[in-house]
Order: C-alpha cells, then sequence, then structure tokens
C-alpha cells in the first residue's frame, strides 16, 4: 500500500524548504518507505503531480495493481533506462534534482543523460523522514519485536550441550516464521564457546558444550520493518568470572535504557553503559558502539555511538546492546530494541531475561 | 578461510594484463570471494607484498583469527578511513588503482584523499573471475543446490488447501536450515492464486484453496553460495488450462536445459525457450529473460537474456526458469540452477518436478 503522505512530506522538506523541485530516488529501502512493495527500479518525484515509478516488464502489472497513486512506467529491456528518466525530468522543468544514492558510472551517465538541470546527491531530507516513526511503522516494529520474543523463547528451550548451531537457528527461524514474519532481519547469530567473543560470530554447525557461553542475536522482520534482540546463555553453572561479566553487562544494558528518552544524546547514553563497564574493569572489550537505529533496515542512523552528539528524536527506534568480549574466553552481548519517548524509552523486544536456559 | 590464489588471480588479470598497479575493494561480496569471511570495510590489494584488511574494532578480533595471509589494519571510530586508505595506496607508490564500486560522496573523498594517483570505477576484473566457479565454489554450490531440494520437498508435502503461505515458507525454511543451510538466498516466494501471476509475487497470510496454482521460488545458500529453484503446484486437479500452461512452461525449461553448454550464447537459450512458449501462444505472459547468473549472488553476471549475445563459458552458473503469468489467472514458472559444462549442462537443483502436490 502506498504511502502518499510521505511522498507529501518529502516535499514539503525537500521542495518548500530545501530549495529542490524534484527528487529521484534508486534506493530500494528508500523506495520501499514511500511505496510499501518491492520491485521499482526507480521513482521520480516531479514538483507537481503523481511521481512516477520506472518498472521493467518482470514487476510491472505487479507495481500496477499495487501503486496506486502512482504513474508506473514500463521500461523495457532494450530501452535506455536513465535517458528514459532525463527525459521526463526534463518534461517536468525540474531545475534542481536531488538524487538520494548512485554509483559513479550511474551518476555520470545521468548527468550526461540529463544536460540541463542542476543534480545534487542529498539523502538527507528521506533519512529525516525515516528518522521518526510513524505510528504504522511503530504497530510494525512492535510485531516484529513480539515475534524476535518468540524466536527467543525457541533458543532457550533448545540450547543446550550436543546442539548444534544451525540447529538452534532453524528453531528460532522456524518459531518467528510459523507466526507470520518475513525473512530474519539479518543472518542469525548463534555463536558458542570462543566464537562469542567475536561481536558478528556467525553461526556453524559447531555443538554447543557444557559450559559454553553462547550469544543469540536475531531478528525478525514483519511486513519489512526490522526487529533486534540478543540473549547470551550459558550452558550449565557458569562459572564466577562468566556471571561476572554477564551482571556487568545487564546492568549496563539496564542503565542505559534507564537513561533513554528523548533529548539525549546518542553518546550520552553509550557513556552511561561504556562508564559502568570500564568501572568493572572491562572496557577494553567494549569493542563496539552502544547500538543503532532500526527501521525498514537493521542498520539505520541514528548511529548510537560515542561519537553522536545528536540529541534523539521521540519516535526514533535503536539498540541499546553493550557486550564484552574477551578473546580466546567468550563474550556477553544483551540487546533490546527500544523505542525513544518523551519521558522515557519502551523495550519493543522482551523475552527471556535469564543466563541460564531451563 | 582467506583464497590467495584468487588474490594471485586478480593481480594477474588487472596489473600484468589491465595495467593497473593497485585494487581497492569496497563491495562486500567482492571482499567475501577473495577473503571467505564478512566484516571488511575495505580490502587494498597492492602492487607487491600482502593485501590489507580495514577493519573496526567490532570485527577486528575476527579478521585478525581468520585472515592468514593479509595484513589486518584496525580503523578507530574517529579516524579518516578514507585517508588511512589513500595513505597506504601513496606509501604503497601506486600509480593507477582501480575501485571496484563505491558512491558518488565516496569517490569525491577519495579523490580527494589521493591527490596523486590516477583511479578507474572497474569490476570488469573481479567480476570475470567470479563468472567461473572454481572446485570450492561448485562443491558449495552443489551443497547448496541439495538443501533447496530438500526445502522443495517440504513444499511438496506441505502445500494444501487452508496452508498459509507464510507457513509453507516456514516449513521449506526448516528444512534447509535444519540440515545445515546458511540463511536464504532471498527472500522465498510462495505465490498462490491470483499472485502467482506476479513473478516476484511473495508470501503474505493467504491461505491456499483448492484449484490454485502455487509458484514456490526457494534458494538455500552454504557457506555464503546461493542456489536458485522454482516448481509450481496446483493444489487439486488442474484445469485444462492450467495443464497447457504448466506443459508448455516444463518443455520450454527442458528445451533450455538441453541446448546448454559452454560456447552457446545467453541470448540462444533465452530463444529456444521463448520460441516455444510463443508458438503455444504465450509469449507475450513471458515477462522476463530466461535467467541470471548465480554464486555468492542470487543474481550476478551472467544475464540470460535476449540481449546478452556473450558465449556461456564452461564453470558458470545460470538459472533457467522461463514462466507464463496470466494476470488475474495465474502462473507457472520453473527452474533449476545449472552448471554449465563444455558438453553440456548439469542440474544443480534437482527435486518434486510434479505439477500436483501428493
Amino acid at each position: 500500500m502506498p504511502h502518499l503522505k510521505r511522498v507529501n512530506a518529502l516535499k514539503e522538506a525537500a521542495f518548500e524548504e530545501g530549495g529542490f523541485d524534484g527528487y529521484l530516488i534508486f534506493n530500494g529501502i528508500n523506495q520501499l518507505y514511500f511505496l510499501g512493495f518491492p520491485g521499482t527500479s526507480a521513482l521520480l518525484v516531479p514538483p507537481d503531480g503523481e511521481a512516477t515509478l520506472y518498472v521493467y516488464s518482470v514487476n510491472y502489472e505487479q507495481a500496477k495493481a499495487m501503486g496506486k497513486g502512482f504513474n508506473v512506467e514500463l521500461v523495457k529491456a532494450n530501452e535506455n533506462f536513465l535517458a528514459k528518466i532525463a527525459k521526463k525530468a526534463v518534461d517536468c522543468k525540474i531545475k534542481k534534482l536531488a538524487v538520494d544514492a548512485l554509483g559513479v558510472q550511474t551518476w555520470v551517465n545521468l548527468i550526461d543523460e540529463l544536460g540541463g538541470p542542476k543534480v545534487e546527491v542529498n539523502n538527507s531530507h528521506i533519512e529525516s523522514l525515516r528518522l521518526v516513526k510513524d505510528e504504522v511503522e511503530i504497530g510494525l516494529m512492535r510485531r516484529a519485536g513480539e515475534l524476535t520474543g518468540e524466536g527467543m523463547k525457541a533458543a532457550f528451550e533448545v540450547v543446550k550441550p550436543g546442539a548444534k548451531e544451525f540447529e538452534v537457528a532453524a528453531q528460532i527461524e522456524y518459531a518467528m516464521r510459523s507466526r507470520g514474519a518475513g525473512p530474519t532481519a539479518f543472518e542469525s547469530i548463534v555463536a558458542s564457546g570462543q566464537c562469542s567473543a567475536f561481536p558478528h560470530g556467525g553461526c556453524s554447525g559447531r555443538e554447543i558444550r557444557e559450559g559454553d557461553l553462547v550469544v543469540v542475536d536475531i531478528g525478525a522482520t514483519y511486513q519489512y520493518y526490522c526487529s533486534d534482540m540478543t540473549r547470551t546463555f550459558v550452558v550449565g553453572k557458569p562459572s564466577s568470572k562468566q556471571q561476572k561479566i554477564y551482571d556487568t553487562v545487564k546492568v549496563a544494558q539496564q542503565k542505559a535504557f534507564e537513561a533513554a528518552k528523548a533529548g539525549v544524546s546518542a553518546a550520552d547514553l553509550d557513556a552511561v553503559a561504556r562508564k559502568f563497564i570500564t568501572a568493572a574493569g572491562f572496557g577494553q572489550y567494549f569493542v563496539h558502539r552502544l547500538g543503532h537505529g532500526v527501521g525498514l533496515e537493521v542498520h539505520e542512523p541514528p548511529s548510537m555511538s560515542s561519537t553522536n552528539k545528536n540529541k534523539l528524536v521521540a519516535g526514533c527506534v535503536v539498540t541499546d546492546e553493550p557486550g564484552i568480549y574477551v578473546p580466546g574466553f567468550g563474550g556477553v552481548r544483551i540487546e533490546d530494541t527500544l523505542l525513544m519517548g518523551l519521558h522515557g524509552a519502551e523495550r519493543l523486544t522482551t523475552g527471556p531475561y535469564n543466563l541460564k536456559p531451563a
């Protein structure tokens, strides 16, 4: 279902306030934000009237059926795609065109085909729109979070000695998918033993053993919207060092959650978690930022890093995921996806919160 | 496990024959081809000595553990990443640098940081290497094909009246994943009823009904290598029109398979299937090319289109997937992934080949 309100919001920001009079959108995720369905090759927003979708024959019938409110143009296999867009841009009398993103060769060809109009690579207006989630988006992300929690419950059941990492992933993904989730938001991580010390430890055929730390980092999608959640299990009785690392990460994650609200900067929240972990003596092992924005992409603005001094706004969705990774020993990460509100944050991912599987 | 032989092959093609003396690789899939593991931000191949991986702290320990034969450089969060690469390129006395792919803004910044050396966006050497699969790759793609066949067997069992599209996808994906597959190569398509007439018909909560055509287009990955396979089921007894469309597609797919071997052009194979479908009266409903290359990406060169007159080479892997899509009625597509040989092609995907589920 197309989102014409979002197209209008883009025109307001980029045309009325931004000085552009045309927007050419190549990025597939940006297209999805405005259209609600995939398969478009380019989206041209003119100063007046309907925006145009450029679609190859393979997706043409689908775009016509779903693209209410848009002009749908068929691009033939042997047609010069950029020349077709350029002609339209010139016909619409566009004087200053924004292009969200494109490769160097496409850029060179486009400038060439356009001739007159000024062109600028500029994604800032779309980024700003996508940063603040509307009610529809929040509803979808809430559902994605619930489905991710169902996946984590499955992990909680099946992580045990002898289980292979990919078998755990299979059960997690089945739990999410069979309840209506789309494809996973990213490659599920089930990283056990020493691999748990790699933040992106993947998912192999390794058998989980007694005494392992097991980092499970998963995310369902629901109607294209992502979720992101991590829990870390110890198989069997935790050693005192495992327990200490776990408790440190858990408290750091909770402290950042409690400090989270609109008006606080990403850097401030990163500092809350990092100071606590550093005071506990593990600062050198927290080798990544506190988190990242989540939406149609699992990694999108805002970056929750020590260098991002921008204040978080209500309606943005971010992760809170401190971790401690001791090479050769193992790692612990705990992560939730948070919806930022005026007076605090809400966890969109909830689920088992225990060190030990049952 | 890094593939130093592939790096050497790139140096031979791009440096000795291509006139470059440095290669900067930003594309993550290209990096994977040379490294065998993800998480690198840039890969610089100098004229002499070890290539350098640029890695942020989150992936640094993993890259050091896995990047045997490469120099692994840590990029700090507050560091100027491009300046760091540019300095290295200048230190290595690179005079003509190839860059595989990058955005316009990165391009502008890179030229600026580099100062001296000539830079050219050029992916052709890597594309040529990736086009011909070596024995290791063929082994992995064979396994990906087998796993995809297991998924299709599951679909064959569970497609029946009352099953929801996403429930079918859940069973398919579980069948693949629990046997050791990685994440799916693309979003599984289970498109029933009228949606089967959309070549990219997705996978919704729709309940499958008696009499439906159901297009199931799926692909497992195995150690990052993709597979791609489609079967179309009719639920219950096919109508004579459904049967005619199905038989037409099946014969067209088989004819293209039988004509496939090294030395034949992609356009020729597309024509074999297209002529047969056109003669049966359905030419206007075959709205896409015959297929595409498959490898680390599910869509990669060579394009199996009517405009690609290049001859296929032994060792390339492509899909053979004709389809007929009648808007408002339904669609049929049958697809296998083929390994091209000197005297014929081999199906890497095999499995149920029937119109009706049991």
